[in-house]
């Protein structure tokens, strides 16, 4: 197997009280989702968690031995509860300090700027001591990477210009593929066929997900992999047999 | 302390491989932090994972032992992904087996309608044995309990009707209390003000969410606890700090 080949595998850590308590509706899970799966970085885990520095290293400790990546997303803003660097830092038994290139990056901010680089604003000029610096091109204060955790913003438009920032250095692996129809018919009706299919194409991941239409149950069939030729071959049973149990209601790319 | 002081905690566990490869945006989070936080279930963990049984069975035997309950979604239905309920079971070292009340209310069900009772389906009506079911007044196929764990399905519109059968017997504890504001002012110059408030309050939980409008940076603040009269405290102590140094712009409830 080349190295091209590779699964690449990564978790992410969703850090925020008001994630929990329901005030904040999630919206980074969903985009680095998408991101990662195109990029050909399968997204294996995700976890969300309080604003604990306990609840941060443990997670971060447990993931990043288990991933080739662990991403954060939230709490390394200036304020008394944002501790995610800190937490980090004590992850890695690394000092939390000054990082001269940061500091460098917000003096020329607020430099001229009717902010002030206070006290509070220095706070995210600090990372865990040989951290290297995640651009951020929207509000400057940026993210960083320790070994294979990479630390990005809360805020979705701001995390996402940072993973935009570190998306062309991540390493890669196998593709997946995908293929969908929908069927305006219900997964009790289909189940026994697509169990067929799955045991015989065992290298494509067949996913079946019911929904209502107009008061009627339909399903939509996902099958992924990473082998082209495979896919399409697992893909032309599927629709046969679906052409004989079921009206076919719509061709997914 | 007496026993409604008590605090409960939960975790969540999202399972479905469409959540990570980012083709379905949850939507269960948020329904479910909401009402716990409402209902005075403290919502400590979620976690989304693959439709993988070794994960599932980890998950689950991690989270029952740290919380008083953990909910499950996704993996109920009647396909070949659908492996939830075996997992469960699995966990906690259960038979998987037919359930007759399941059965009951699935024979039932589909007694007269065009479809049928077939293998598939009834695979809905099997549960770990000993499983407590969860009346689905949508599409019938019940989700269950076993000791702390409930299980329910991922269909958002299924799942809330599932929650809302099951929320009424859940055992509740204290329950958070909350007050906001907002401010149009950026994070880093009210921090230190704020820093100094949560040392005084150390019982009330701050949260300090920025975000942009009309292209100003402004901060929400978020005070959470209990104690109804420590919340309105720091709540004052609050305002008085905010109108000295920014224009206040939103009182919430």
């Amino acid at each position: 197997m080349s190295e091209e080949q590779a699964i690449v595998r990564s978790a992410l850590i969703i850090i925020g009280n008001e994630i929990l308590s329901g005030r904040t509706q999630d919206a980074n899970l969903n985009y680095l989702a998408k991101q990662l799966t195109a990029l050909g970085i399968q997204l294996s885990e995700v976890r969300a968690i309080r604003d604990d520095m306990e609840e941060i290293v443990s997670s971060v400790n447990s993931l990043r031995k288990r991933y080739d990546y662990v991403f954060t997303t939230g709490g390394i803003g200036p304020t008394h509860d944002d501790i995610t660097c800190e937490s980090i830092a004590k992850a890695f038994g690394r000092k939390y300090v000054l990082n001269l290139k940061a500091k460098k990056i917000l003096e020329d901010y607020y430099d001229g700027s009717s902010n002030k680089l206070n006290e509070a604003r220095l706070r995210m000029a600090h990372t865990p001591e040989g951290a290297l610096l995640v651009d951020n091109p929207i509000s400057k204060a940026p993210g960083f990477i320790v070994e294979n955790v990479i630390v990005l913003a809360g805020i979705p438009a701001v995390m996402r210009a940072m993973f935009e920032s570190v998306a062309p250095t991540l390493r890669t692996g196998r593709r997946i593929l995908s293929k969908s129809i929908s069927v305006m018919t219900g997964e009790g009706d289909i189940a026994s066929v697509l169990t067929d299919i799955q045991l015989k194409w065992d290298s494509v991941e067949i996913g079946s997900y019911p929904f209502v239409k107009d008061g009627n149950y339909g399903t939509s069939l996902v099958l992924r992999s990473s082998n082209i030729k495979i896919l399409e071959l697992a893909y032309e049973e599927l629709l046969q047999n679906m052409d004989q149990i079921s009206v076919l209601y719509e061709v997914e790319d």
